[in-house]
């Protein structure tokens, strides 16, 4: 199993990639890989900085790069030989399982959709990422800002998406989805959430738990998935951020506070393409990176775009 | 001056309210009154037990009750001695000056549509509530859940709405604005929120920041005035809620997460209409119920209702 790992992606590339990079060898099985794709020079640089052999890894070079300042359709496609555009190509044509990216998230989209492709019948893909609970559990949010408008039918499905990533990746039983809204009662929301509400209901493959309030976010009532439209998730993601952010700068220590660094989490997988790719928020250090490879291998072992693509 | 609270109002009304209203006592002016209204039964025996002389306020006898299960807009209409429709009729008579609530919530909103009015030129009125920054300062937010789809010319407006009660309530001079968005970029967005932007960027009136991130909420770099629609807003709200509960359970001191309790807010103003209400939390005990007064008279005294109808 081969997972690619840009290695020019994040305000701290190229050395604090390799740095995830290397610790994430520690927890390589002997039938995997990684693959690092980037400029061989700064590799082998830093490689040998860290007193590590070169061969445990796949080392493709590439010679561009894909600037964080780029507009994204526009670099993808003149940027031929850019780590991101490698990387696509790889994990196109089956050399790769898995690919993820700290670097210019709209450039990792514009590959997952014109290179990789829309799993047929998914209307729109998603991010999808974790929110860990206070009880310990993780459940999963999505979308978290692909698509800031969300019509029912596609809130019905990330309902759908997000179950499998429960299901698959978080091994969870059976995942409850919840419906955000602004009250628990079906007359609650925005016409699309109302509608959306009845196409939820009414499907049988879902295990529906109703609306769910922003008071239950993280908390033990917080359900398996929740569904949202990448506006307001987005917003969650980023509060949460300013919590953490808040907590840590009040000097509090709290295991669960903890939890909410984002560092942890390390990458926001795409779903509904037909590949495995996860990608990482633009200021990951050391293990950020290694989270979102580890993550990027959890995706890759449950055969996530598979699954989907046997779903819908 | 005189403001009205609804007695019976609240999970935990009567007494709870009553406590909370004695409490306000200390806070009280020579030229200030406050009005009890609800079942004078229930008052009298109440401060009789917290052996308060009742001169100490008016007290208006009311002999229905909207309770939180009644259906608003029905209850409003059927039940015309009930503490709620009282206070309104109140308010419209220029009997009182403010009046507050932690009663039903959808009841209080029917009696500022459909009794003191919306402020002509208002397209919408909005919940507005405070959001405590860490460095100490309160920023404003609008909408928090009266209208969770809004058109650019609302969100605008809120932009305005919200800069004046940032002047007058809060006192601060020349507010920022920002529009809540998932990017700084004006690219970003709903179509809606793209629209907001274009206008709120040539509004020569407002004091416009540009679009605000997520993780900027609660920060230093937290604008004076937040606006957005009332969906997104709830959530925020209520996300707060959730930490501020986490916090809590996992016995954290800070004095700053202490400011995110709701309880020292008290309340949420309706801004907008021609009069000036403040509707409490459903779960208010006597802290948040003496705040919510607190909130009140802040309002009255900052002339709000009049100051919008000036604005407008």
């Amino acid at each position: 199993m081969k997972i690619g790992l840009d290695v020019m992606g994040s305000d701290f590339a190229p050395d604090a990639v390799i740095e995830g990079a290397v610790d994430f060898l520690q927890k390589l099985s002997v039938d995997e890989k990684l693959v690092l794709i980037g400029d061989e020079g700064s590799i082998y640089r830093k490689l040998n900085e860290m007193q590590i052999e070169p061969s445990r890894f796949n080392i493709i070079h590439t010679t561009q790069v894909i600037e964080m300042a780029d507009h994204p359709a526009k670099a993808f496609s003149q940027k031929k030989d850019s780590s991101i555009a490698v990387g696509y190509r790889m994990l196109k044509s089956g050399t790769l399982d898995g690919f993820c990216s700290a670097g210019n998230t709209g450039a990792m989209l514009v590959g997952a959709s014109y290179t990789v492709n829309v799993i047929p019948g998914v209307f729109r893909p998603a991010l999808i990422t974790i929110l860990p609970c206070v009880d310990n559990r993780d459940s999963v949010i999505l979308d978290v800002g692909l698509n800031p408008d969300c019509k029912p039918d596609v809130l019905l499905q990330y309902g759908i998406l997000g179950s499998i990533y429960a299901k698959y990746v978080l091994r969870i039983d059976n995942p409850s989805v919840g419906l955000l809204n602004i009250g628990e009662e079906d007359t609650k929301g925005t016409p699309s959430v109302k509608a959306a509400y009845e196409l939820m209901k009414e499907h049988p493959g879902l295990n529906f738990a109703g609306n769910i309030e922003g008071n239950a976010l993280f908390r033990e009532n917080m359900t398996d998935v929740i569904v949202c439209d990448g506006f307001v998730g987005n917003i969650i993601l980023k509060q949460a951020e300013a919590f953490h952010y808040i907590y840590k700068s009040r000097n509090l220590k709290d295991t669960y506070f903890d939890r909410l660094d984002f560092e942890n989490v390390g990458g926001t997988p795409i779903v509904g393409i037909n590949a495995n790719v996860v990608i990482g928020h633009g200021v990951s250090k050391r293990r950020a990176i290694k989270n979102m490879i580890l993550q990027t291998r959890a995706v890759v072992h449950a055969n996530l775009a598979q699954k989907i693509k046997e779903a819908i």
